[in-house]
């Protein structure tokens, strides 16, 4: 406990080392990680935190490398949690014209970290939304997420940014379908990179129809378009972040949408670590075997066996009983 | 009772309309729903249950229409089940090029259904998969299931599928890319569909590089090139799709394969059903109110609350406590 007590302490005054082991032991679920989350979570609530989704291939580590560049500048510090296992984050990001981002990899005042896909996709966002509170904890003013966000599957961890950036490139036709078809929820602000693309203009067209239909409240989602590869449009990206961070603040809804993202996450939080405990007593538990041995034989149908497993473990579920 | 013991033998009889009704008890959450998939669960694992995915605009919707004049050909009884909000299928498929569909609305050798997205996707699923159950039990030699797909958000619906295909248009990067990197799962059968674009081809090898890389067992990957307006490669589409079957059969997977989905669709309504529980609660209990309120003041971290929540539910979680 004196060992927490000294990483936790270590971790508020901003120490980068103390964030690294906070987030490995959160990663592997460790309970001094829970411990850590737990006491440091009083000082959390003070960094923008600002969630950059996109398909592998849209650009947005380029992007992420030069929006940290430009904060930097601005001299506030910045953490990056990327949870896109195709991401140059996550792949050590060393080489070729990589490189670029290597130059924040010895600058003190940036944090990166990548999460490793651990399969069980609750885990992962569990994990994921630990490691954020950790970063906001250790004094970042900035935490940037990296998703892939293709679909929705991204959402819990998406749920935790006070703004979404979606990235899109011309001929990422199926993000704007799953937009235009109201399948993908709207983002707060929408970035067309490689806009050196003969298409560009095109897809922007085609974005603003979809935003032309779908209901808007106060908040008009501006689309920017960026090359991040030359660092254009960045400056235009990052005023937009800044307009919709005072917009929420303006509107009071800031308070509103955290409370909002904070609910889900703890509802998140508790299926997810449910379902954990289930998917271990599966394996381990003969009785649940047995169980799944009559769903397999047809003699018990699904939703019955979901609602003895949930009386197995207490919950008391009316609804199931008919 | 009585009324749903007969609702059940019309069912198993093959009777359209107590199809169509039961899908509307268990759509609406009914206590009788329930009852009647318990009641017929005995009777369903006799369908071919075929997972059709894609972005929306992917012409997923025209490729089902087509396979569904083909296997009607074949004599074989059809049912449909579209959980894409942007399908014509959802949307009534009454007017223009829609009209190839309203043809198979007069074969009582075709029965199509859609269900509308009710926002949280837990409880879509839970009912998708009962909807499908259902139409197994009414004797429907094939079920289709049509989801959206563009990442993982409806796996759990496309679990319940013997053979996942994927559809593909020259364009839709982002699917393409997903694939790449790992980030969206093998399916057993890619079509590139609107297969007369110029960058057909392109894509094609695309893909096949891409399958290549994958570790694959057995099942080789086929990709179909359609034209699903014209009918075109729909006959080599269902080709693959009875040679996976057999594949499965011939090397004992199927049951293996359907114990996996049987398991997960267990624990997906467990967890679902726990998740629309604490939700029902947290908006009724002032208790779960106050203790979002402690996590919004930043005065108790999420994951104690979500430990907390899963308590005062009677579950015991261990790990939890550290």
């Amino acid at each position: 406990m004196t060992d927490d007590a000294s990483l936790a302490q270590r971790l508020l005054d901003g120490d980068r080392r103390a964030l690294a082991r906070g987030i490995s032991l959160v990663e592997d679920d460790d309970p001094q990680g829970w411990a850590l989350v737990r006491e440091v979570y009083p000082r959390t609530g003070s960094a923008t935190v600002v969630g950059i989704t996109g398909a592998p291939g849209s650009g947005k580590s380029t992007l992420i490398a030069a929006l940290v560049r430009n904060r930097r500048e601005a001299e506030r510090t910045v953490a990056v949690l990327s949870i896109d296992p195709s991401s140059p984050f996550s792949q050590g990001a060393l080489l070729g014209d990589r490189i670029r981002l290597t130059e924040h990899f010895l600058d003190r005042g940036v944090f990166i970290r990548s999460m490793a896909n651990r399969g069980a996709l609750g885990g992962l966002s569990e994990a994921t939304l630990q490691a954020a509170l950790l970063m906001d904890a250790a004094g970042r003013d900035d935490v940037l997420l990296e998703t892939v966000g293709v679909g929705q599957a991204e959402v819990d961890v998406i749920d935790h940014a006070d703004t979404v950036v979606l990235v899109l490139v011309p001929g990422s036709g199926d993000s704007v379908q799953a937009l235009k078809a109201g399948v993908m929820e709207i983002p707060d602000i929408i970035v067309v990179n490689k806009a050196d693309h003969p298409l560009t203009e095109t897809m922007v067209r085609e974005i603003r129809g979809t935003l032309s239909l779908a209901p808007q409240e106060g908040w008009r989602v501006p689309i920017v378009k960026t090359q991040a590869t030359r660092g254009e449009g960045v400056e235009e990206l990052v005023e937009k972040m800044l307009a919709h961070r005072e917009h929420l603040e303006a509107q009071g809804t800031l308070s509103e949408r955290r409370r909002r993202n904070l609910r889900n996450e703890v509802l998140a939080l508790a299926t997810s670590r449910l379902r954990r405990k289930l998917e271990a007593e599966m394996r381990e538990d003969p009785g649940f075997q047995e169980l799944i041995d009559e769903v397999v034989e047809r003699r018990l149908d699904p939703a019955t066996a979901a609602g003895r497993i949930l009386e197995r473990e207490g919950v008391t579920s009316p609804e199931v009983r008919t």
